[in-house]
């Protein structure tokens, strides 16, 4: 099995995100092999583009056989670095926070959230999902040596440069920014977006057409 | 001002939703005229592609000088169908419903969350951000006559499909979908999935090429 060289593009790794959720969801039901038509079929895309996907993961085809489901599930953790654990801070214990910091799904799929902070003095000390809220100027010395890669920032947007700055500062260099904010880090930084709102304008947009 | 004809891809919606979120940044900041270079910058895209994105909206650079920012956030609001009031509903009351339901982003951008709904006999009768949690059974005759066109679903996985079924039997044609689980809708019913963890994935696997 040779993997395809070459880093994998942004598009390619959200598809990634889908065919794994639908892949998992098959596992579930006990099925072992699945060919590429009903698994493009229930990913909603086409199945020359997933088998075009998938080539980036070595040859899992078997002609007129398909896909070994445990195999590909793999090779897709693997290639993308989610075979392993990484732990995470998260920033802004609002709903949002909580929500995260509950989510059994992060820890599922090798999230490991082991810090939360806020700067509210009313949050400072309460504990949620077993982790204590501490506040955010302690972040350097609270994750030193332990190996912490990922930050996530759920605070309001006007807070979010400011916490971007922390978690620079401590040594992160990967932010989830949840805040509905553009935020400027160093160029070793990598932020990915989490923008919801496309999703709702791309709603709205739909059912606008068929109104007017 | 012609406004390019045809629709518009989703991949552009998505860079639309940062280029309005930039151009609000700018537009508090108090700045009238932005020419392309900057604001791509601040988008994180390439002039020429920013260019072309906005040629859906007609004819707004003038060469030399730049985008009436003002206008330009009407335009694209306007095209997008995000000019007006969206009516949601919002089924699933954890805590990720609740950071929803309280979130002022969803009003301020013309999505209005005017009903709660929930399974859980501890939820129903409780009230958050003034609106009261009803029991999902009733979610059809609730909304009735109230122009509820966008559902969202912040239930667990395991019961996203029945509760897709609910909105779909209410009459409903667009559906955020947050739970970590693909659904079946008829053809004539929009799903936009909110799925974090490509954002994660991409995360992962950059830092990963770097340790490796």
């Amino acid at each position: 099995m040779s993997a395809k060289r070459g880093r994998i593009p942004k598009i390619t790794i959200e598809r990634l995100s889908v065919y794994l959720q639908v892949l998992e969801q098959i596992q579930r039901e006990g099925v072992a092999v699945v060919s590429s038509g009903p698994l493009a079929e229930a990913c909603r895309v086409n199945a020359s583009q997933l088998r075009k996907d998938l080539t980036y993961f070595g040859e899992f085809g078997i002609r007129g056989v398909g896909y070994n489901v445990d195999e590909l599930i793999n090779a897709v953790s693997r290639s993308l670095g989610i075979d392993r654990e990484w732990n995470c801070v998260l920033i802004g214990v609002g709903n949002l926070g909580k929500a995260i910091i509950g989510q059994r799904e992060f820890v599922r799929r090798g999230f490991r959230i082991i810090g939360a902070f806020d700067c509210d003095p009313f949050k400072i000390g309460e504990a949620f999902a077993g982790l204590e809220v501490v506040c955010t100027r302690h972040l350097k010395d609270r994750i030193r040596d332990k190996n912490v890669r990922i930050g996530v920032i759920t605070t309001p947007p006007e807070h979010a440069q400011r916490v971007a700055d922390y978690l620079v500062g401590a040594g992160i260099k990967g932010i989830l920014n949840y805040a509905p904010m553009r935020i400027t880090v160093p160029p070793d930084v990598t932020v990915e977006y989490v923008d919801i709102f496309h999703h709702l304008y791309s709603l709205a947009y739909d059912l606008a057409l068929r109104q007017d």
